[in-house]
């Protein structure tokens, strides 16, 4: 098979038969592995992926054991890469060409279905058919017709690869709070303090959240948000982890409230009785990042009667959450699931980062290259990791 | 107590000294007792109770028990009569003297505060606090300064007493379909055709659904859904009650579909197929009308992914509903329950009522006078009850 | 060329040479011609139109004028017919084959760019490129790929012809109430009762705005606007059209206010009163159908503070409507110009119209074979005309 | 008439017979006086003004002529101050109590009719009626009840008067954009760098703008805008003003773009040209600053297709704009005016200002004693004056 052309007719440079990629075996151990370099299609791309990110949801028990059960995967679907190649026939969008540094998403809507027209992009049928192959922890990955139609993004030439690993993650929390109606003005609660909630928080700052409180049980995460986007930490850990932030406020501002000093911070109900004794009622909007059916009792707690409270994470199949029914109807607190995220999102994304909203470099708190992917994989069950990212 | 003045210097008609009213016992049983009129206080106005709905929720146990808990009180919170007296230095507002016929609400919010700055006149502290004293199921009841200035409202002069109950009800639908950020042109699924179910496809007819479609068991309830809003019949019910409707269409073009003609009719995740089947995908709104875990999730199955699901009744205290997490968060369907109604939505309410979408001497199908009111509240049970009323 | 084969295999009836179009030529007159029968290209389907609505755009002089002087040309953007060929390599969206009887719009877009995203279907840059060749007043027309792909509808089969010439205009009016964030529960009023004015109080009425009024000088019109959606005729009309309806009820229940009865209806500033008196405020919708300074200025005036004015119909290029702007400023008047209408609005249009909410057979109140074309396009003017048809 | 008691008994200071105040006579010359102390009545409160600012409405030709024609008067209604005294049988609202520091509103709506149920605060009835007696420019101001219970609000501890100077203007830029329905992410331009110029593009940034565009012909002012939150500056001057920005880009990453080096920027629709050339299409929002013909068909010419123009100050009575009709049609300009601010607007601006977003200290680039105001009301036209404020 001969090399595909470029457009202008100048040649590509010759591509490699094999190349690296991390894969998930059958036990769910993550390996380095030998594959064929694939080849784009008509309308495909070709793109040498030069970073990718490691997503909790990869490493969550119920969904690798659900893959994995598939036989061997490669994972990833936080890549940033350079177009190399374009399949026979392919004419990228405007913008894009041989060389362009870019965001890929790992799924793209047909934009033209009942969904599509709605913008619920990501139930149109075609989204989960539509990706990468063999998927974003490769050295060369295939980009599908649709994803490079309508979401491979250029990335900014001053940008570092970092921001185009992190526009997905960033566009799952635009998404979060588009579904949600955010209304700038409003005061936000984020349960978990982990990458996700981070990313939530620094959203919510930069589209005009005037308050932003954090409940996490790890101090380095609550400083982390403290610094950068929360007004109210709220600690609900046993402070054994070596908090050095001894249940008054930050250097600064911005208080951090923890038992004993605080001890509604210690109780199943505690977040409530601090958002109506600080904000004198709960949060409009509670963003509730890890998955379960305590967090989100948490949240419909702490969410002002007609509030809203946003799932951010799934369940186990058949875990299914008891929700407070007779406390939801009365208060009338709206329950809103989001999941993943779609073309509008990703570019709302990708602008928040190249206007310095969002912290790139700052998220990124690990590097490693390939070869050490097994240890960036367990890296992310740190306390003091963010993003986790593999440089291929 | 001399008797309060009509501003106009006029004198109103002696006011009797004792009143008839329907009152729940301490065992739940419902009563014809005497008690003394009340006198309306500053701001208030005295309303001669002519007519009174019964509202499925006055039968639910665990309101009953609460309730009576605290001793006997009159129930009934659909009233509607007339103005006969105001309290000293009581202004009514424009449009109210002594001598209208109104619609009076049971709450009403203070309209300054931020909940109601945001709308949420529900979720107003004075809410529940303003009221009818003793209540709706009485011949002459006071109505608190808030619900006179902000919740009473003229009848048309061509309208009977059925469209001064039926408003309270009415709003409940209006602020459902409001909340839920109903859009004219969707599809709408209505699950359960008791009384509050016919009303919320009643509105949401009269608001451009253009689909709507109704689940029941009740061959008798689905007629009438059929023949006055519904496009489309699922009737889940064993047949025994005696439906003449045998698995087809409607004399018309509702088609009615029903096991064994369509087995999906039978089985727990039918509605969903039929849906699909019918209008190819869920539905873009699914009404749930009666309280529980069962018809929440046959909710949940049945909205299109992206979807909106309002849970119309309250669960009992603690039996908390378990929802399909896993489901929930990949189709993101939103749970947005919905209680009572504001001013705005009562509004509404007497407009669509006035203007004839909502058929009120038809959903008036019982009316007895208050010495059978304990016949009555048995008649609300009835497969072939829609509204019943008691006339004082 | 061999005629284009069916998908299965089996052959389309084989196509004429020449056909019948009707065309606007140099001079602005209509005309019937023979044109060669064009044949589909890849992507493309071809369409063997069955009749043809009049818009009365095809009549603005600054249009005619500007697209006479490119020649002649074939006129007409609302036919309805039937797929008879494809064109090589085309596949037609699901619902639609050789044989379909359809809705064919004018023109389409990607559904792919940022406009398309946005839901601004109409500002896609390919918008006008894709469409009808040579136009829809003719036996046969060439469906570019985009509008076969996105804005191609198949028509219910107990649906006529009527039908899928409505859902063009009718999308129009779903587009201008969609864009004005028109509200179920509002009061709307409609400037001037041509056939626009009365598709607009149409969707309105399905969409559950409870007050509708209408403003115009013909009584024949008015008329049909009280039969029909019209809850309030304001008669600016100087009687001398013969009017039947003496300044005073219709039969039923809709006002008719007219001079000398109601003095207002002859006062500029009058509609405003009219609405003032009877519903309290002005309307929180006016929507103005006929072009220029003047219906503009009297929807401004008659609209509530706050309120809403679509401006439904262009003014010629160069002349400017002068607007009242100390007045809109401190009176907050929106102005929301609404252009055309997208695939999502044929959509609703065509349920609407499918549910009978719209009155098709009633709308078309003439229909003319191809050969009285001339009269047809004359008879638009008449102030009995609602749509005029041309039967191809 | 003795003072008015504290409502805990206690004596509240003695309160002067006499005050100064600054009034316009009816030349419209700006003049200090003395007036007598108001005395608060029932419901009402006395406030001791510390500081007002001078707004630019109040050197309008139009309205100080229409003013004047009344008689002089006390201008000024950006006040921020004290109470001293609550008038008799006033209870202040939950927050506030004699020796409050406040913001007070010039106008509150009464909360309970039709148009404040719409959230149309500035179109109750009862708006205009309310407010300050004799004006913001005097030592001591009677605060109307409703103003008291509805729009004074407390100001943080550590806030200087400046915050409470400016709570009216920024909510005015809150309100503009509440109306124009802003969206987190969109691209805003503002016209005009005025003072209100800068606000609206303050509140555009901290509620999520990405892109924010000024044009204006003071180099000073744009220098100001491209410091504190603007991404693009289009400088439409001749350059005589002594501009020290050639033409390139500010220190930073700021560019600002001005011919020769920009030759559009000196054209008349040279700004539309350079948002096309610069982000590929419009202005989602233009934000029209100044009155007048000419600013507002730039705003339109500058928008988007489907994009929103803020029309953000009022032309004089009977000068009446003409607007581009055919443009505005065919690419769907909508044109929002926005006057003044509601209870909500004033409760997001005291937050904004609060949380740093909006810098106060800032933003009042002049203070004068009272004794100077008419220098200060001169002061207000000169091209480095951003706010002007008198302290009292």
């Amino acid at each position: 098979m001969p090399e595909p052309a470029r457009p202008d007719g100048s040649v590509s440079p010759p591509l490699p038969e094999r190349m690296r990629v991390a894969r998930l075996d059958a036990g769910g151990r993550v390996e380095v592995a030998w594959m064929p370099v694939p080849r784009p299609g008509p309308g495909e791309a070709l793109v040498r992926v030069r970073a990718c990110g490691i997503c909790s949801s990869d490493l969550l028990d119920w969904y690798v054991a659900e893959k994995a059960r598939q036989g061997p995967f490669v994972f990833g679907h936080e890549p940033a890469g350079e177009i190399v190649a374009l399949g026979p026939g392919t004419t990228p969008p405007p913008g894009l060409r041989v060389g362009s540094r870019v965001f890929v998403h790992h799924h793209a809507p047909c934009m033209g279905c009942a969904a599509c027209r709605r913008g619920d992009y990501v139930h149109c049928p075609v989204w989960r058919r539509a990706g990468l192959i063999p998927g974003g922890m490769a050295e060369y990955a295939v980009v599908a017709p649709q994803v490079l139609q309508h979401d491979t993004l250029p990335l900014p030439d001053d940008a570092g690869w970092e921001v185009g690993v992190l526009v997905e993650p960033v566009a799952c929390a635009v998404h979060a709070l588009r579904r949600a109606a955010f209304r700038p003005g409003s005061r936000v609660l984020v349960i978990g303090a982990g990458f996700m909630g981070q990313v939530l928080g620094l959203v919510a700052r930069a589209w005009g959240a005037v308050e932003r409180a954090v409940v996490d049980r790890l101090p380095g995460r609550l400083a982390w948000a403290a610094r950068r986007w929360a007004t109210l930490v709220i600690d609900v850990g046993d402070g054994e982890a070596g908090s050095s932030a001894p249940g008054t406020a930050l250097p600064g501002t911005v208080p951090w409230l923890r038992a004993p000093a605080h001890p509604a911070a210690a109780e199943p109900a505690g977040v409530a009785r601090v958002l109506q004794e600080r904000w004198g009622e709960g949060a409009d909007l509670v963003l509730v990042s890890p998955a379960g059916e305590e967090p989100l009792r948490l949240g419909i707690a702490a969410a002002r009667p007609g509030g809203t409270v946003v799932m951010f994470a799934p369940t186990a199949p058949g875990r299914d959450p008891a929700i407070p029914g007779h406390d939801v109807f009365f208060r009338e607190i709206r329950l809103v699931p989001t999941y993943s995220a779609g073309p509008d999102d990703t570019r709302d994304a990708l602008a928040l980062l190249a206007a310095g909203l969002i912290p790139a470099a700052e998220l990124v708190t690990h590097r490693y290259p390939l070869e050490q992917v097994a240890t960036a994989y367990r890296r992310v069950k740190d306390p003091d990791a963010l993003k986790v990212v593999v440089e291929l």
